[in-house]
Formats: C-alpha cells, sequence, structure tokens
C-alpha cells in the first residue's frame, strides 16, 4: 500500500471513453507501464470496472476503481462490492469524482471500507470548503478539481491557483497525512509541475492523454518537469 | 444471439454475495456450466461488472451483465460502457431489476443500445402495468417480479399466479415475439415447471441456488421438471 | 376533473424561474386567469409546490404540481405527499418532466394514486417508444417532449412533426382515451396552431411565455388560433 | 435570525406522515405554537413544502423546510428554489436529513445560499465523522441522528451517549460556533435532559410526538426538564 501512495504521483481516469475502453485500455495502460518504469513516477491508471481485472493481470503499475458503490454483501444487483474490486485486481479507488458525485453518509462508509481491505482512497473535491469536509473523512488523498475546468485545456494551476494553495492549506491544518492531488485541465510538464509548486503531490487527470495523439508522449511530457 | 434467447431459460442473478463473488463467482459458474451441459437447458449467469471478463473467459455458457448505465461514450466516470461490458465477454444484459430501477428514458436508450450491437436485453417489472409498459420498447424478456416476494422464498408462481398469467396475457398481445419470465421467490422444480404452466418460458433468480448448500444440485432440481 | 381536462389545453410550467416565483408567480397565475377568461380556453398553471396554496387560493383557473414524489404517508422527509399537494389545493400533476425524469415503477405508482384521489396526471416523454410506454399507465394525457428542443425556440411542431404524429398514432393505438399533448420550443399561435393539426389536444410550455416581455400578451398570442 | 437560532431548541420535523400534513399540520403548528408560548422554549416546525405558506401565516413560530434542492433558478421542474421557499415564509431548513441524503457538493452550496439570505440550516449527520464533516461546511446546526434508531423509541442520548459527546467535541474543536443537536428515539422530557447534559442544545424530533395521543402534552412533556 505504501508503494502505491508514493508520491509524485500521476492517476489517470480512464473515464468512458471508446479510446479507454476494452483493448484500447489494455493499450493505454501497457504506454503508462512503460512511462512508469522509464521514468520512475508512480503512475495510476483508473479503467471501467469490466477493465479492470484484464488490465490488473496485463500490467504491473497500480489499477483503482472510477468508484465503489456504498453497498455491503447482499442484494444489490447492479452494484459491486469492493471486494469484489479488489479480487479483480484494484489496489485503490477513486470517491466522489465529478462525475460520480456522492452522498456523505456514502463516502464516509466507502472511505472507512477501503481502509479496512488496504485499498487507497482518492476523494475528489470541487472547491476548499468540500475539500475541508473531505479530509475529516480520512481518506488517503484529496484531489481538488474545480468541475468548470475539468475537459477545458485551462489547468487549475494556472487559472486558479489560489484554489490548489487554499486546499493543501486547509487540509494540512486538519490533517497533515493526507496529500493533495489536483486536476481539471492539466495535460502538460509544466501544468503539472506548476500544481506541485502550489504544494499538490500529484495530478489526477483524463482527456489531455487519453485523446493525445501520441498518449505514451503525453504521459513523458507530462511528468518531464517533475 | 438466438441461442442465447433459447427457452427454456435460467438467469441466475449472482447480485453481491460474497457467495458469488470473485473466486466464488467462478466456482459458482461452472457449476452452473456442468447443469447446463448436462441438462441441456439453456443457463444463463449475471455476475457483477468486475466479474464478467473472468468468468466469461473461463464457462462456455452465457454471461450476462446485471445492469448497465445509459450512457454514451465520453466522460461519465463510475459509469461503465455497453461497449465496455461485452468487450469483456457479456452477451445480455439484465435491465431495471428492483434492486437498481431505472428512468423509463434510461431503459428505452439501454435496450435500443444492446439491440444495436446485439446483445440480448431482459426488463424486470414489478406488476402488470409496468410489464405492458416494457413490452413497448422491445427488450427480449420481460422479466415479471413482485418486489415483496423477492427473496422470500414464496415462489410467485403459487402466491400470485395470476400477475405471471396477466403479464404474459398482456404481453402477448402488445409484442408476442418478447418471452416472459419470472422470478421472486423460486428455487425448485416444481417453483419452475409452474411459472412454465403459466406461460413463462424461464425463471430469473437468486438467493434460492446462491445460498443453497449445494448451489449444483439446487440449480439439477430447479430445472428437473421441465 | 372533467373541466380540468378540457380540450384544447394549455398547461404552463413555471419551473424554477425567479421570474415565476412568489408574488411573480401570483402575477403570472393572475395574467393566465385574464386570458383563460377572456378568451374560453383551458390553462393551467404549475407552480413551485410552496406556491402551490397562495395560487390556488387567488385564481380559479387548475393549478398542477410539477412533479409528485412516490411516497405513501411515514417517513420521508423532504418529500410531498400527493394527498399534502391536493389539500393545498393542486388538482393534477406533472409526472416524469425531462428535468425530473423518474423511475418507470414510481410513474405507475403516482399515476395511480392520482387516478385513485380524482387529480389529473400528466406524464411527460421524451420520443414515441417512451409515449407507447407511458400510455399503457394510463395518465389522462401524455406530453411529448423532444428534450433537444426544450427552451431552444424551435417549435417541435414544426421541426420535428413526425414526433408529434407518430405519438398520436401510437397512443391513440393504445389507448384512445388518452390526449396527446406536445412541447419544446412552443410559444406562439402559429405552433399551437401547427401541434393540433398533427393531432396534439394541447401544449406544455415554459420559458416562451415566462421570459416573455409581457407573459399576458404573449399567451393570448399562444391561444389566438386554436 | 438570532430569535431563531436560540436555544434549547426543539425542531419538530413533519415528515410525511397524514397526522401532519395538511388541516392536520396546521393543528399540530397550532399545539406547538401554544407549548412555545407556554414554556418559552424555542420550538420550530417542519412541514411538506406545500404546506409551508398556510403554516407560516397562520402561526407565530419559526417554520423550517424539510430539504432544499441545490438548483439555481432556471429549468428545473419539480425542485423548488431556497428563494421561493423563503418568500413562502420558511426561515431555516434541514439539509442532509437521513431520508433525504444529499451529495456533499450540494450540502455545501445549500448552506452557503440559505446564509447568503439568511435562513438557518441545520445539517443531519448519521455519526461523528460525518459530523466533522459537516461541521466544516458552517452550517448554524449540525443535528446528529443515528440511522438506527429514528422511529426506534430508544432515544440516542441514552442508547449511543458517546455518539452525541463525541459529536460535540469534535465539532466544538472544528468551529464553536455551531451548536449541535441531537435525533433518533428522542420522545420525553428525559430523553431531551440527557441529550442536553451530553452537550446538545436541542433536539430534532418527529414522530414520538406526531404520532403522540395528544402531541401538545408530549411536547409540553419534552420540554419540561430543560
Amino acid at each position: 500500500m505504501d508503494n502505491v501512495k508514493r508520491t509524485p504521483i500521476v492517476i489517470l481516469n480512464f473515464k468512458t471513453y471508446l479510446e479507454s475502453t476494452g483493448n484500447n485500455a489494455l493499450k493505454l495502460a501497457m504506454a503508462s507501464e512503460i512511462v512508469a518504469e522509464e521514468t520512475g513516477v508512480n503512475i495510476i491508471i483508473a479503467p471501467q470496472s469490466p477493465d479492470i481485472y484484464k488490465l490488473s493481470n496485463e500490467v504491473k503499475i497500480p489499477v483503482f476503481a472510477q468508484h465503489v458503490d456504498a453497498v455491503d454483501a447482499g442484494g444489490h444487483t447492479g452494484s459491486s462490492l469492493i471486494e469484489c474490486i479488489k479480487e479483480a485486481g484494484a489496489v485503490g479507488c477513486l470517491v466522489n469524482h465529478s462525475e460520480k458525485r456522492m452522498k456523505l453518509a456514502d463516502m464516509d462508509a466507502v472511505v472507512k471500507k477501503a481502509a479496512e481491505i488496504s485499498m487507497v482512497s482518492v476523494i475528489c473535491t470541487n472547491n476548499i470548503e468540500t475539500s475541508a469536509a473531505a479530509s475529516t473523512l480520512k481518506p488517503d488523498f484529496v484531489a481538488i478539481e474545480p468541475p468548470e475546468l475539468i475537459g477545458s485545456g485551462i489547468p487549475v494551476s494556472k487559472a486558479e491557483p489560489e484554489i490548489v494553495e487554499g486546499t493543501v492549506d486547509i487540509i494540512h491544518g486538519i490533517n497533515p497525512k493526507i496529500s493533495v492531488l489536483c486536476g481539471a485541465g492539466i495535460s502538460t510538464g509544466d501544468d503539472m509541475r506548476a500544481a506541485m509548486d502550489l504544494g499538490a503531490e500529484g495530478v489526477l487527470l483524463a482527456s489531455g492523454i487519453i485523446m493525445a495523439k501520441d498518449p505514451k508522449e503525453a504521459l513523458l511530457n507530462l511528468v518531464s518537469k517533475i
């Protein structure tokens, strides 16, 4: 688990693009693995849940789930147990992504359950206030992503540096063990460098890499100024 | 696809029991395959989505998803594309299960998308009226399951035979191509026989088999009076 | 109830515009009442639920709820019983509006409960298939509104006349007692006339009237070519 | 607003019981007003939203909404603006009740909007961790209610005193301006006294009063040992 949490960290969210589904997901996972090995950076991939098993068997870098439902074993057709996701090979999960917002009580339940079975949790948030709230639930990471910048190509680290800095400050005041990531509009080495200069220990990103002409080159560029 | 739709049909919903998760899911899938081969009955399994890839690679019987989100390719973190589910090996899906009710417009979108990519769709319903509504969307199957009997051990085919008959009648009046299944409380050969005598062409069930001491024996019993 | 269902009918959805909230809602209700009295057209208003009581006490035209939750009496904090909505003065309700889509089983429950306590129900739908499904639930009206045209200013009766005609045909084939309304982009007398020429017996609309410089004039224009 | 926040405080959640709907809601409001006047205790009522207008016009005690949707003015059919709720006469609102759990980002939005228009906000929570999270959003009150005790008749102040104390401690460590209430199973004067001895400044309750043979007597008993 400590190895999975090593910073600086890059979490590549595969979302539901066809470019990152099935066999395309496997290609992207292999490109990510090559960059991780070449650069030594901790690159984590978060594919759709039906792709977790295959990808975690084919590559050595950590695989996360994009979401975990707050359900216990029983009659919950259409949901997936965190135990199922773990057994398929995932070692962590995103929680409360802006495209899958969760109820507060469910976030709390999922973060606790992840900790119990030694999975890493990353709560996504939209502003300084909700970042503070998230940090009281004791996840391993909080990833601040102003929703208006997601997929915009405008990096949060340049457009709203005060949100990244403010999040780092308030979270470290509450619980210094929690690492802050940032996302939204991140795609280049400069964006990631700027994020780290603001106190972030890594980035969470998607389309900037997935939709790039050459995702491997894009990833190499992203981590070039760490 | 015609092979997948062959009746009489048994759809075994794995839900989110630990007894049907991960390696336990694989054991249950293999038991189901043996019974399908021994008896010639069309047995379909519906595991949690992270288990689809492994199970569809290990057994030859059809694998269904328990649910499909009504999303198109793009930014939908935490959902899974039907294309992803298909590439993982599923050949069909449940829609609107009582534990994962869907909006009408989303049910329509998923059934259409399943048909486009040659996946079988099974809409689950709770009474005669919603069964009629479901059948106008042209799924391959409608599975009527009165919610109050799910997991009760009291078979719908005995407790509320008029709901099964009424559903068969109204659906065949609207679209005779749609096959009706029934579920809720079904576990024995007598239950399945009674369901078929009422016009159902198969059953959808879960705990009666999954939680049985010997699921293989329970399945053999279930299909013994077809 | 028959009086409330008299066609041609205009249902003015107040949505959540500040222009149709509180005192502004009352002004709009009074303008609607004047037009209804002057022209004899059956104009119905659907305000936010906290405004139902005041409006139904101040004007004589029918008041509908924009939505009803599918809950029975008991512990459902934050929802409103249909009995509460009725006692506040509403005589009908919209069901499954595109901005408040409902689960199929819940639509069925609300339509049945409305009928039991003599309230008029109007199911909103997005295409011909879901309109057919809606009509099997036996509401008083089905209002077809292609979501892509809502608030667009492009009237469905001109942009996609085949959807209105197709909806009228399929619904009358299933249940000729159900009247079809149409919405999305409707604002002028020509739009409403075109809708009625396609078989619709009225319209459901919002911003075209609410955001008009002079809502009363806009309403007079709307019903000028019936 | 200060008057509304005066402690000790009793918030009577009307939920969706028929006993607290429409005219019955009015009777209950009047009984609450009498007890507030006789005893000087700050009693607040939270009826269903269609009842807010009538009740706030008929009684002088404060009226709260049971829930506010996190929507801004515009096209949100079926929701109610907080501005609409305020204009109808409410001076505060419950947020995230266990029967209407909200997404974290929506809770943040509603609490901010309530503060902007001078409405009092009460976030409901289920345990110590989510209470801490809630307090970082700066509501006026946090009401801790272990869900398993709601409607049980077993008062949280006796069954799980450590949850009430732990909530008071953690919240006062984060933000001493926030008052803590407690709920779940509360119905008698002893229950309320025990709650206050644990550091709570009031209670949130429902069925214990609403379903009492004589709600006025039950309220008098509730506040008898403050």
